[in-house]
């Protein structure tokens, strides 16, 4: 999360979109995550926190538990995947 | 294994190239990969596992002690780059 | 440090940058890096180890204690993007 603020104070512009997959899915569950409060900060700041949603089938996390403006992807992966072929930088936390 | 299986049941034509190196190489030794029936299974749906020969000759295991239907890269890092310079995207496991 | 010099035998034209930020920041630090002389040796060889400055200001570290021949960029994160988006593959250790 300090990472993330680092590039939105220095790169105020910066399109940020945090795959979450495996075993970091807790992070945007309601009552587990333990970022809450610095992840509704970043999501006012313009980045996405998007949940996988094969790591939520299998943890059987719904969409209704996911912490508010958190967008689902099919594939965490998958995603990253389409993102780089888009032109987007990737870095692995 | 899951996410790779993700990811060819979400993109049954997706080229993947698994670059196996450092302490990762027992996966693809005979008699030590506790994963040979998981890659053969991904191998007959087209991913290629790859092991690294720099890391082959400082761990001394010989291409005849490789699983079957794996190839060998010369350098596992020098892979990784040349593949991203051809346009492929990268995941960091 | 055994994978760079890999690279370099494999690749002695390749240009090289590590960007070092977080726990590993000590790495290029004076009196702490227990790699220094490695470091030394691949930058000899061209390999640019640049530190950055959010995580020395967080480490309380002056760029005075920084190894000799180490650059700083303003962002560890933001430098991996922007070489990213010149073309630079990335190798995530």
């Amino acid at each position: 999360m300090r990472q993330l603020n680092n590039i939105k104070r220095g790169w105020p512009d910066a399109q940020i979109e945090v795959v979450v997959h495996g075993k970091a899915l807790n992070l945007l569950v309601t009552g587990k995550s333990t970022q809450a409060d610095a992840i509704k900060e970043l999501q006012a700041k313009g980045v996405i926190f998007a949940a996988c949603e094969n790591t939520m089938k299998r943890a059987k996390v719904e969409k209704s538990q996911l912490l508010p403006g958190v967008p689902t992807v099919p594939m965490g992966i998958g995603e990253i995947v389409t993102k780089q072929e888009e032109g987007w930088s990737y870095i692995k936390f």
